[in-house]
């Protein structure tokens, strides 16, 4: 099957831009950077968003709305939020296009230029902050749990489907709290909550950690990352929460009167996962056969294919295998009955390779006579020829066991990739040949890390909350250290 | 309790206004035009998107999405459809910010300026259409069925919260087919599907029928609407379905190879409906003293207040209803209990009516001697008081109940203000003094659907589907006219 698809080994980065498109799971559109989501790939980008969603209001959280638009004075207000996001990004000038008097189709109006140019949101902390003024003026309208689903613009240089582009969707939770520790502790829930998400659903192991003063979020006092690594040894930055302090609140003037009758600024949190988990998903798991779906987030979990020759052969599996499907649906199991007599049973095996159908069932008329289908499982690309009495249940308990193979084999492949390295000579050796995470000291300084971002290409991913106290030595200046930090080369 | 609001006899568009932000469902914004969606709004318009997203999945449709985005060329390529679209909408011309070298916070960089201007998408027909050109070869390429759920933007000159927004929430279908006869039943089955909705879960009855030619969709060969009747007499579009032809195809060549291997345009259909459906809504149900919402769409279904002196009052009384709230939840009811003790039980009674909480129940300590609590709905606002021991089945009823009562109240006032006027200037006196509905012969001519408006204000809302032959003469013109439509002044 590997006739599809360039291999990993090949041409790793050929092999994901390879699957995404025959997968149909995205592509390129007519606006630069931007993609189209396609059917396939947006259910599961909905079965993401379904998750995610109930795990937000479990924890409190409720939707709202802000505007698309964002005056560019607000990106003032801010001095580190203006240095990090208010430079790549879609203005726009005017309201109206008219017709071109030479015939020419429609051109901008000059008479309808605005006043004060409104920027596409990159993020919506100036919009929601100065929405949060006229919604706070005591401890009483605290805390506010807002949560919006949403397209954002950032007009990257290289864009890359689901990884980076200039267009995405996400969702980004903006929390207003009475005091810091209760902001600190909302911070440090939804980097949990994304960890969670990430580990059960994704089937995607990740390392939380801080981010270093170089790589936090414009205009935050500590950003919490979630850290997960590709099977090319590569880091990706899955989802990030953020301890803003008072920052926002001081910049767009959100004080409330605390129990004490004292007027205090209101203390906030801001955390966001976007499609950029798609692209995880799919190169934390597929092979060069395709898709590898986790049950959990696969929209077709199980497909069943006929294998016949005449239509009265097709009517009599279908007899056989409809109460089956009855069976499997009420069980909350997704099914697809391929019946389509155009295409064989082969190429649909193919396909449904490619697509990273968890179960595959296929049924013949022999099948039909010995009361037997073929259970083929996409993870080990391993099948059997089970009773169908009773094969739903089985099936029940392999898509379980799927899920937690997945996992593990994530999970395997990302502990035999971190490395502890101690010496500077070593790691850059290790980094070209090995890659993966690597687990050093660093003396702390935002030099040395762009030393070794310099030398290497690789970056300080995170400080690991699970790291231990450890004394050592940075392995690039030698200074003391002490505790260990995460480096890898980065999506 | 008519105190927080103005009534709707007094000023029914002031009401309104009051009524969307008191009840904490939306408010303007910072953006010209643009509002935020508050959570209480967006936990109502988050029960209708997972309606309507049902009803569209079974009805065979998925989702999909698309750039926001689109190259002001597009707009050009379908003749109609740049003299509807393309005039009052957002421009982008620049792509990076910079900081104003005299100090003054962030100026556009103008050498970032765009080659050719990109456009916030006002609807999606033209960047979709450019799409599908790459995704539809052969026959067994079609039926395309998706939808998209987005933001889109045009520059109102007049705004109105959730009626008339420059950015607004909406869904959109465009679906792609082989022969025109399925495009037309496309374009039926869907404008049945927002009728349903309408009437089953926003308990709002609704007429529908064919746009006049004047009042279609830019682009489009037939546009299908629901229109709503508001308490003020005034209709509301609230929903719109479209028979493309092949204008699409014909303006971004999509064409495809047929059963007999010979090659045609593909033929469309798109159907959307938005935001707009809050403000429809709360105009077609509420009273004086609030929101009147039907429990389908209600967040919280039934409220349960506790009347009580001291805390161990509260105590008491929680332990009488938690179980009550338990069986309420496993029955599907949305329950909140407001223990709050910092506010006083007639203010939460206020507070709830003013939210459109369907159902109210109010427990004091001689509830409690007596086994009873007292059940108050939100429609009729009476109450009544039952014994508490099984008032759950009683209260599930309740919510059916008020389901098909506040559908039966709308019902019956639309039926009251459907007038059949043949004479025109009867009909000029009844607009004023009676608003609502009027079944008029008309000619069919641009010509005096122009002239009704410009003396009235009125326009004819649809041609409906249900309307009998009838031999007639134009109220107008005197012309022949052989079936009635229906005229309203609109939002």
């Amino acid at each position: 099957m590997g006739k599809f698809l360039t291999s990993r080994s090949e041409d790793y980065s050929q092999w994901y831009n390879e699957l995404v498109v025959k997968a149909g799971l995205a592509e390129q559109s007519a606006v630069r950077g931007c993609m189209v989501i396609k059917p396939y790939g947006y259910a599961i980008w909905e079965k993401m968003q379904r998750q995610l969603d109930n795990m937000f209001k479990e924890t409190g959280h409720y939707n709202a709305y802000f505007p698309l638009l964002i005056p560019k004075s607000f990106f003032s207000r801010e001095a580190d939020h203006v240095e990090g996001f208010a430079k790549e990004c879609a203005v726009v000038t005017h309201y109206r296009l008219k017709n071109d008097p030479n015939g020419a189709g429609v051109v901008v109006d000059p008479a309808a230029k605005l006043e004060e140019e409104y920027i596409i949101r990159p993020t919506s902390e100036t919009i929601i902050w100065n929405t949060y003024k006229n919604w706070i003026q005591s401890y009483r309208d605290l805390p506010i749990l807002c949560n919006q689903w949403a397209n954002v613009m950032r007009w990257e240089m290289r864009t890359r489907i689901f990884l980076r582009t200039a267009e995405f969707l996400w969702q980004e939770g903006h929390t207003a709290h009475a005091t810091k520790e209760e902001a600190i502790e909302e911070t440090m829930k939804m980097i949990h909550v994304y960890e969670q998400f990430a580990r059960e659903w994704m089937a995607m192991p990740v390392i939380m950690g801080h981010k270093s003063d170089n790589e936090r979020f414009a205009g935050a006092l500590d950003t919490c990352t979630i850290e997960a690594l590709m099977q090319d040894g590569k880091a990706l930055q899955a989802g990030t929460s953020h301890f803003l302090g008072q920052n926002f609140a001081k910049a767009f003037d959100v004080q409330f009167t605390d129990k004490s009758g004292k007027l205090e600024y209101v203390w906030a949190t801001s955390w966001g996962v976007s499609t950029r988990l798609m692209g995880a998903l799919i190169m934390a798991h597929s092979d060069d056969n395709g898709l590898v779906l986790p049950p959990k987030l696969a929209p077709i979990q199980v497909v069943i294919v006929p294998i016949f020759k005449k239509s009265e052969g097709l009517q009599k599996i279908s007899e056989r295998v409809d109460p089956l499907i009855a069976k499997l649906k009420a069980m909350g199991v997704s099914v697809k009955f391929d019946d389509d007599d155009t295409q064989k049973p082969g190429w649909k095996f193919a396909e449904y390779e490619l697509k990273g159908v968890p179960v595959r069932l296929a049924i013949g008329e022999r099948d039909l006579e010995n009361g037997t289908i073929e259970v083929a499982r996409r993870d080990t690309l391993t099948k059997e020829t089970l009773p169908i009495e009773g094969v739903e249940e089985k099936i029940v308990t392999l898509l379980d066991e799927i899920q937690q193979n997945i996992y593990k084999k994530a999970y395997d492949f990302r502990e035999s990739m971190i490395t502890k390295v101690d010496d500077y000579e070593e790691f850059k050796k290790l980094i070209e040949t090995k890659g993966g995470f690597f687990l050093c000291h660093w003396d702390g300084t935002t030099e040395t890390e762009e030393q070794i971002k310099a030398d290497t290409k690789a970056t300080i991913r995170c400080i690991p909350f699970d790291g231990e106290e450890e004394e050592g030595k940075c392995m690039v200046t030698g200074k003391p250290s002490h505790r260990r930090v995460l480096i890898a080369k980065a999506y």
